[in-house]
């Protein structure tokens, strides 16, 4: 059977950590859509369409990737693109009731089956909006994020300081 | 003695794993008064009039359990209601800190206990908020919340999409 | 209706934590049933006899409250006591999860409810095996054990190191 | 690519949150192997003999399904079987930290992934080591352990207490 | 050599949690600066410079105490006034996650050392919010703020409710 | 004044995790004491003499760091030493609650404070039992332990199973 996993996010912007979590789920399985959640009541950093060219930028060379926008249920999403599997990944306690919670209630709603990836731990205090502070006062980013995202932080948050 | 226990809560809306710890309430104390907090400024979907209306509605047949509505501490509502008691439902993990720190308040702003119950396992995913991101996305609610809240929830949603 | 609540536990040996559970139990209920593990494989400090002993010298202004022992199951104890209700205090999130998975075994083994208690955040940090490691190594258990209790500790202790 | 998985536990019961998890992950994978942990310095209450055939005999009808027994490092069991995945079941809190724990080792020792799956609800409550306490006491197991198990299981107790 | 610690907070108002926190790291630290995070988007209760003159009122008798306002990087305000280690107080579960993560970034940010000191359990549900929220309502705050900020709350709202 | 920390442990054996804990100390205090716990019952693998040999060997170069031995409770020792603090690496939740409970009673026992210290990310998956159990059945530990204590393991579990 071919195997397709979805790995849904915000990604504003994506982070290292996301990165590892989409190139560990590539390795496994046959094809990986990545959602990215249009979420304009959120205020996003970046627009949807930022977010989708970042992805794909960076995913460019993981043949088995695509990258794709969603609102709405994510088991609605799951079903379009006929991924029976979500991978989300864990950092901490603090993300795993919640996540539990969203894992129990996808299945019932749709039957689809979320599995949990452990964070690579050099990422473990790593998310989009602590990297977003750290952008906002001028800390270093290098590292946390792809490169180019490191640049499009410095741009969006140099211009509104200058 | 007469043991009164409160059931607080938002209720916005009611959700089966209510339901389910307010009956296991009623089955063990003399009488139960279900507060349902006035919050205008969260915003909740439905009026605090709506949701006394639907709780009346599908608690109707357990005649030891009253429905009011309440603003202000907590424990000021426990003692207008002569409840020595604050029954409330603990999910998860998530839930623990927070209602074990309120508690602790409770008890020593007014000598009110709290005794915590916990969540039939099949509700353990079962949230208010959830119900309502379910509902307003299109998804099935049904086996959720009472049936009078699903529809209540189509109608609320349908009428704004359409 | 008269309700009947139990309080269940090893109790090698009672602490102040315990007594504030039981304390306040007693005073929310009609009648409280104090159960004393008889768990002989565990190799207890002090016997069952010596756990009733101490439990119910300590406990004889509380006129509601009698202290037997059982082995066996717990719900077995709370239907011979016509307990429906069993009250268990929670310290820390590490309660937490084996708590909740016993309390939803309990009701479906024998319809038997659990309700949690907040301790007491003084007592937060207090356990039966603490108290007889602090003893063990002749530190000082006054203000954590009833003096009795402080007592036999340190007579238990002292004979076996003289 | 044919991906396959392994499932590996102690088993000693089975249980139906057990048989949940393997048939879940036999609908998402290829090829599934269950690894049975021959522990005897744990003394367990079944043998791996036992537990093994038990498996055997309640997976008979998944035809991907495969039942082995292993000891040493799983990641070398993984190995063995061509398994770059595993597969478990996180039912609560306590079970997370130390399954991240491992997962993280696994992946570092033999770059083998860990994916976590969410413990049906109404299993989450549900341990082997539990299912035995209940059993050594005459408690209902059925529904929680499939009906040859629970046999076992009686005959298991029932020689010792007669 | 001379240590210097950080202690950083919002302090809206302070609680006699965070004194107890600041007291006992002026018992063990040569220095000790509070910083008082200057957050206007946050819309607090008391404005910064009342803020800090109630801190520098109630820590008037700790001579090495020095109270500083920040805005930006906790690690950029360290860094200025010499401060290679922080000091957190920690009270329950869900301040873990988060601060641990903060911790680990700051590290990583500046090599700035965080340090976790456990509350006092008598004040282990004690929080800026949950204080507000209490005053707002009438409660009695007493025993929980110095009592400068107990009539600071009642004079703030009283005048809204009047 | 001179601020002395303590670090206590079994380390059985050190791990780079606890090596990475007391380097940060010794860098923030002006003297550390290595407390090794000699606990004979617990039937460790390495004996005290030889644990202690290890440390002051992978120690040599802090020079402000001085390494022992105790036996009976952490805050007797800690005065002995006249340590006013402790500090304790946090890997993990798990870790959190016995922690916390431990720092507090400490503090009720004797007026020692104890500090906790995020652990590295990249040890957070790290422990003495699991990198024995992986050196038991022959896996890598190296990048893990000192290389002088990866050597150690592997004589001893060479030789039983030789």
């Amino acid at each position: 059977m071919s195997v397709i996993a979805c790995c849904p996010g915000t990604f504003d912007p994506v982070t290292n950590g996301h990165l590892d979590i989409i190139t560990r789920t590539a390795s496994r399985f046959d094809r990986v859509i990545v959602g990215v959640l249009d979420n304009p009541s959120k205020n996003p950093l970046f627009s949807v369409e930022e977010r989708l060219g970042i992805l794909r930028e960076v995913l460019k060379d993981l043949t088995n990737v695509e990258v794709c926008t969603f609102s709405g249920l994510l088991v609605d999403f799951a079903h379009a693109h006929k991924a029976a599997t979500i991978i989300k990944g864990l950092r901490a306690i603090s993300d795993f009731d919640y996540e539990l919670q969203m894992a129990q209630m996808n299945f019932r709603l749709g039957k689809v089956e979320t599995l949990f990836m452990a964070t690579n731990p050099v990422y473990s205090f790593l998310s989009s909006s602590l990297v977003k502070e750290i952008a906002r006062f001028g800390g270093d980013v290098r590292g946390l994020v792809p490169s180019g995202v490191a640049e499009r932080l410095r741009d969006r948050y140099e211009a509104p300081q200058a």
